[in-house]
C-alpha cells in the first residue's frame, strides 16, 4: 500500500536559454544554450521525482519542439505528466537569462499568452490518496495560473491535504496586488515553507531572519526551511533546529538551485526521512545544482547527493 | 523639398534566436545565437532606410535588453523610430528558428501577449507628405496588429497614399479566417505586390505563376515582383517585364532575404530609379542576405550591393 503522499504542482512549464557570455544584459548578440527544461514548479517536481517521491504536474506546453523537450525530460525522471496539456495554438513558454560578473542576473520571461499560463484546474486532475500541493510563488504573477492554483488549494485543503510553498517572489513575475494577496493567503495556510533570505526581506521588510521565522511558525507552518544561498541553509520545526554550512562549490549557474533544494527536502520528508537528514541532502542538492549550467540540469539523484556528501566529508578530514 | 514618399510600416518587432546546429528541431539542447533584430516589417524597413528611403516604423518593444537591441539597430540604420513604443509591462517578442539539412526550417514565435503585437495606430503617427504603407502579411495573424494595420490602411488610402504588400503568409502566423480576409483585402488594394512563388501557390492554388501574375495585375497592382528564391526574381509592370537570374551564393540563413529584397526594391522605386535597375539591385540584396546568419544581419548598403554585382559580372566574364 502506498502511504507516501503525492507531491502535486500546478504552474509554469518553460524552456530556458542561458547566455554563455556574462554581462551581455540580454542586449548584445551572443551565444546562448537551450532549450533547457525549466519553470520553478517543474524543476522542483523533477527533483522530487528523482528523490523517489510520487509526483504529478498540472500544466501545459505547446505542441512544438520546446514542449516535447520538457515532457520527455519530466517523464524520463518519473514525473506523472498525464495532466500536462499540449496546446495546438499556443507555444511553449520561454525564459532567457544572462549573468553579470557580480553574480546578479537579468531575466526575460515569455509566460503571458503562451501555453505556460494556460493551465486550468479540474478536480478530476487530483491524484488518489494523500496530497501535498506545492506552490512556487513565481506562478502567482499570472492571473490564469493564480486562479488555477487557488482553486487547487481549496480542493486539496478540503480533502485534508497539505500545502508547501516556495515564496520565490520574483519582481519580474509579481507586479500586482492580486499576486501579493494570493502569496499572503498561501503563506498563512502552508505546512511547509521554504523561503530564501531575500524572500524574507520581501515578505517582512526590516525584520531579522529569526523574527521572520517566528512569524511564520506562528501561522500554519510546521517546518520552515530558509535558503541562505552561499551561507547554506537553516531548517526549523517546532522542536528541532538545524543549521547547514554551505558547501564550497564553483558557482556556474544558480538558477534552479532553490527549486532543487525544495524538491529534495519535500521528497525526503514525505518519505519519512528525519528532518536533519532531509535538510542535509537538500543543502547538498542545492550546492550540486549551482555547479551545472541550465536550470533543471543541476537536479541530482540520491546516489549523486550521497557521493557528493562523502567527498565533502573526505575533504573535511584532510583539511 | 523632399518629394520622396515615406515608407511606413506597422507590425511586429522581434528578436530572433538561430540554432547553430541543423536538425535539432528546436527540441534538443544546443547552441543558439541571438538576440538578432528581426520581424519581417522591421527587416524590410531597415533595408529600405539603408537604401536611402525616408522610413518610419510603428510598433512596440518591451523595456528590456531585447527592445534596446532592436531600437538601437533601426536607429543606427536611419529608421524613424519615434513611434516605436516601449512597454513597461510586456516583454519584446521573440522568434526561434532552426534549419534542417534539406533547407527547410522550423519556427517558434512568441508574438501574442508580447509588446510585438501591442502596437496601436493613431492618425497622429502618420508622417507628413506622401506615404506608401508597406504591410508584411506575417503581421496579419495577430488580431491587435491586424486591427492597427487595417486602420492605418484606411487612413493612408484616404490621404491619397499607396499600399505595398509582401503576402508572406506563414502558416504558423496565419491560422484564422480574419487574417486571410485581411490579406485578400490588402491584395486587392495594393499598388506594389511582392509575393514569393509559395505565396502565389497559397493565394492561387493550381494556377501557374504567369496566370497568378495576370490575376494580380487585374486588381490595383501596378508592379508585381515575384521572389523565386534559388531561381532568382521576376519583375512585371503593365509595360515592362524583367527576369533576373539567381546569383550562385552559399546559403547560410535565408530568413529575412525576402524582406531585404522588398525593402531594396521599394526604396529604389520610390526614389525614382528605373524598374530594371531596382529589380537588379533587389535581386542582389536578396542573394547577399542569404549568405549571412541572422534575419537582419543580411541587410546591405547600396555600396555593398554594387560591389557584389561588379564581382558577379567579373565572374561571368571569366567563365
Amino acid at each position: 500500500m502506498n502511504t507516501i503522499p503525492t507531491l502535486l504542482t500546478i504552474g509554469e512549464l518553460l524552456v530556458e536559454f542561458v547566455s554563455r557570455e556574462k554581462g551581455c544584459g540580454l542586449e548584445r548578440v551572443t551565444a546562448f544554450d537551450g532549450p533547457f527544461p525549466s519553470g520553478a514548479p517543474a524543476i522542483f517536481l523533477d527533483q522530487a521525482a528523482r528523490m523517489g517521491a510520487p509526483t504529478r504536474m498540472i500544466g501545459a506546453v505547446g505542441r512544438d519542439g520546446f514542449g516535447r523537450n520538457l515532457k520527455a525530460r519530466l517523464e524520463a525522471d518519473g514525473v506523472d505528466t498525464r495532466h500536462i496539456g499540449e496546446s495546438e495554438t499556443l507555444t511553449t513558454g520561454t525564459a532567457f537569462v544572462s549573468y553579470y560578473d557580480d553574480g546578479t542576473r537579468t531575466f526575460i520571461f515569455h509566460l503571458a499568452g503562451t501555453a505556460a499560463d494556460a493551465s486550468r484546474f479540474d478536480e478530476a486532475m487530483l491524484p488518489k490518496g494523500e496530497i501535498v500541493l506545492h506552490v512556487s510563488a513565481s506562478s502567482l504573477g499570472s492571473a490564469p495560473l493564480r486562479r488555477a492554483i487557488m482553486q487547487a488549494t481549496e480542493s486539496v485543503l478540503a480533502r485534508g491535504g497539505r500545502l508547501s510553498l516556495d515564496p520565490n517572489a520574483r519582481p519580474e513575475l509579481m507586479r500586482d496586488r492580486e499576486s501579493r494577496e494570493a502569496l499572503e493567503n498561501l503563506l498563512a495556510r502552508s505546512h511547509f515553507l521554504m523561503p530564501s533570505v531575500s524572500d524574507l526581506d520581501f515578505l517582512f521588510p526590516g525584520l531579522s531572519t529569526e523574527a521572520a521565522i517566528d512569524r511564520l511558525l506562528a501561522m500554519q507552518a510546521e517546518i520552515v526551511a530558509v535558503k541562505k544561498g552561499a551561507e547554506g541553509a537553516l531548517l526549523v520545526d517546532r522542536g528541532e533546529r538545524h543549521l547547514y554550512a554551505p558547501h564550497a562549490v564553483e558557482e556556474v549557474d544558480p538558477t534552479g538551485a532553490g527549486d532543487g533544494f525544495c524538491g529534495t527536502l519535500m521528497a525526503l520528508l514525505l518519505q519519512g526521512r528525519p528532518l536533519e537528514e532531509a535538510g542535509r541532502m537538500a543543502n547538498a542538492a542545492g550546492a550540486i545544482a549551482v555547479t551545472r549550467r541550465g536550470p533543471m540540469e543541476g537536479n541530482s539523484t540520491p546516489q549523486e547527493i550521497c557521493a557528493f556528501l562523502n567527498a565533502e566529508s573526505e575533504k573535511d578530514r584532510k583539511t
